[in-house]
């Protein structure tokens, strides 16, 4: 269901419209958006060839010939080639592109060493990024999309919901950090990817990870969680908890934040760009007087990748669609003091913001 | 300990030798070498601008200051420059460089969307790797790196340790993964980085994930798990598990693969060839008639990276020297039956094999 064949004939399409020859795309969200596989990154070269025209060639590590075979890959009709290791496998794109092309796109988190392998086996090849072509493909999520990014959504909504049980005075962030991981997968996840536990301090850095502070009474926690489910698609959610009586000039920071989160989603709308939304948030924390501590956009893309497109960047003119989705979460950063975020994966559906997290995003008290 | 300050200059001084002008370090492994900063790989711009001569500078998005004022990169005396959310982070390369360079070496991993992206903004620039200089350095391990993997295959040999817990019939591949993961974390892992949980036919599979299938009695389980610590040395470790009474031609060719196995870390000496310690397994495997099941190279080294150099690899003519680090796991894969396969972590110290893995490596019967 979420791999369905005809992906790959559209990326077809698109590669001949955007003027390449061919793309080529080594493991991670791109392949398996495409081909269904999930592959290791590795240094041994894994490398779907996709001409704009013609068959598409998976080009992979003799050793994993039996994943790559048992994957959803076969079916979408891409034929297997493998190497042996101490072989040199760039050749075999060549091979598979049927001789020297033009232009070739690049996964656009291809590793440095197979780029410029690539660049050398294919010297008059200009290089440009495959996500010129995939990023508007992935870009609008389809209905089954959308159903698994929800699905994470309830994943990672459930690890907050329980978070009383482990964010108390006298721990560290580290021991929070490890129970939630815990819970994470517990949750159904497949992966853990990133556990923010920000307290006091801590949380006037947005990407503070954990630490060993004693979370301490009367502390405010940035939990910033998220992981990637079975299905490949991401979970990305965060909450802000006081532990014990908050300060009274947090609580007027926090409802600033609550009305400037509420007022973007608020914004999402067919037609409405990207920057707009992004000002529908900065506006409000701006006008309270907290714009220099609001330190990054609002928001980001998620669906295979827990950051892709679109941004939602200050001074973006890329229009929503149906189908986007990605995550409202503005900020605000006391340095030395403390910090609060608020995030929601939303999707683009109906017109509307459809809320894939679906907690209460006041300020939780523990 | 394990980031001393004396890392910069000493890659300095290998820029120079290597005609290279700068080395430009995206997060990852390298960055953590050489800055003990433990940066996120994102879409977004992180780059340590390393000339052959003169101040490194860190460029960092601007939300991401904290976390890398914090870590201990300062300490080594990089500047730290940061970019707003929005604004093109890449001409900040271009000033800390000092202007036009001829030669860059990209870290091996740096994602093509910002090996691209410097391509443009330094067209006169030659693009090499930056592992041409940095691997030479991280492939010698210093003493306190070598107590690191030991401390981390102690860790993943603690979990080894408790297989039978987990791993009965009856039970789904996935369900026994998922108490090893949990026990990868419990035992002292910051990350879990794979748990392959190979069974009956999956065994043949190398690089098997998990899966539905359920175990049952009489299975042969090829377990290969490993994790990254607190530290960011990684572990990696693999043995073969019987469910109950293993068939007879099985325990034929495990032990060709067990005296493969011990015959390879018996060659590992100082100048001796990785080429040699691959053949050293090889003629065993070779010799009993199971050659072509022998899938892939014998080792990889193991650090920051779970893969990196040396690769012990059928040909390769890199002399071992004290320090280095890698895996020696040889494999009998049947397809359609059954595989093996034996992995222990060998540093060369006082000029021979010491193993990082203390376990036995008989085939454990459960």
């Amino acid at each position: 269901m979420l791999y369905p064949p005809d992906r790959l004939a559209a990326a077809q399409r698109a590669t001949a419209a955007a003027g390449l020859d061919a793309l080529l795309v080594t493991p991670g969200s791109d392949l398996r958006y495409l081909t269904g596989y999930h592959a290791h990154v590795l240094e041994r070269l894994t490398c779907l060839v996709l001409p704009a025209h013609g068959e598409p060639t998976l080009i992979v590590p003799r050793l994993e010939r039996p994943a790559a075979e048992a994957s959803p890959a076969p079916a979408t009709g891409v034929r297997i080639v493998d190497h042996a290791d101490g072989s040199d496998p760039y050749p075999l794109v060549v091979k598979a592109l049927g001789g020297a092309v033009a232009r070739v796109g690049l996964s656009d988190r291809m590793w440095a060493m197979h780029a410029l392998a690539l660049r050398d086996t294919l010297p008059d090849a200009v290089q440009r990024l495959a996500g010129e072509v995939l990023a508007p493909l992935r870009i609008r999520k389809s209905p089954a999309e959308v159903a698994a990014l929800r699905e994470a959504g309830a994943a990672i909504d459930a690890v907050h919901a329980r978070m009383g049980e482990w964010l108390r005075p006298g721990r560290t962030e580290a021991e929070v950090g490890f129970d939630i991981a815990n819970a994470i997968r517990d949750a159904g996840h497949a992966t853990v990817d990133f556990v923010i536990v920000a307290s006091g301090p801590n949380g006037a850095s947005p990407h503070h990870e954990t630490s060993a502070r004693v979370i301490e009474a009367g502390d405010l926690v940035v939990v910033d969680i998220g992981g990637t489910m079975p299905s490949g698609y991401c979970s990305d959610s965060t909450r802000t908890y006081a532990v014990g009586r908050p300060p009274s000039d947090f609580i007027e920071y926090y409802d600033v934040l609550h009305a400037a989160q509420k007022a973007a989603v608020a914004a999402v709308a067919t037609g409405v760009t990207a920057g707009a939304v992004d000002a529908a948030a900065r506006d409000v924390i701006a006008a309270a007087g907290y714009g220099e501590a609001f330190l990054h956009r609002t928001g980001h893309g998620i669906g295979l990748d827990g950051h892709e497109d679109p941004y939602i960047v200050d001074g973006s003119s890329l229009a929503l669609a149906e189908g986007m989705a990605f995550s409202v979460e503005p900020g605000i950063y006391l340095a030395g003091r403390h910090g609060a975020r608020i995030e929601d994966i939303v999707a683009v559906v109906d017109g509307g913001a459809d809320r894939l997290n679906t907690l209460p995003t006041d300020l939780v008290l523990l």
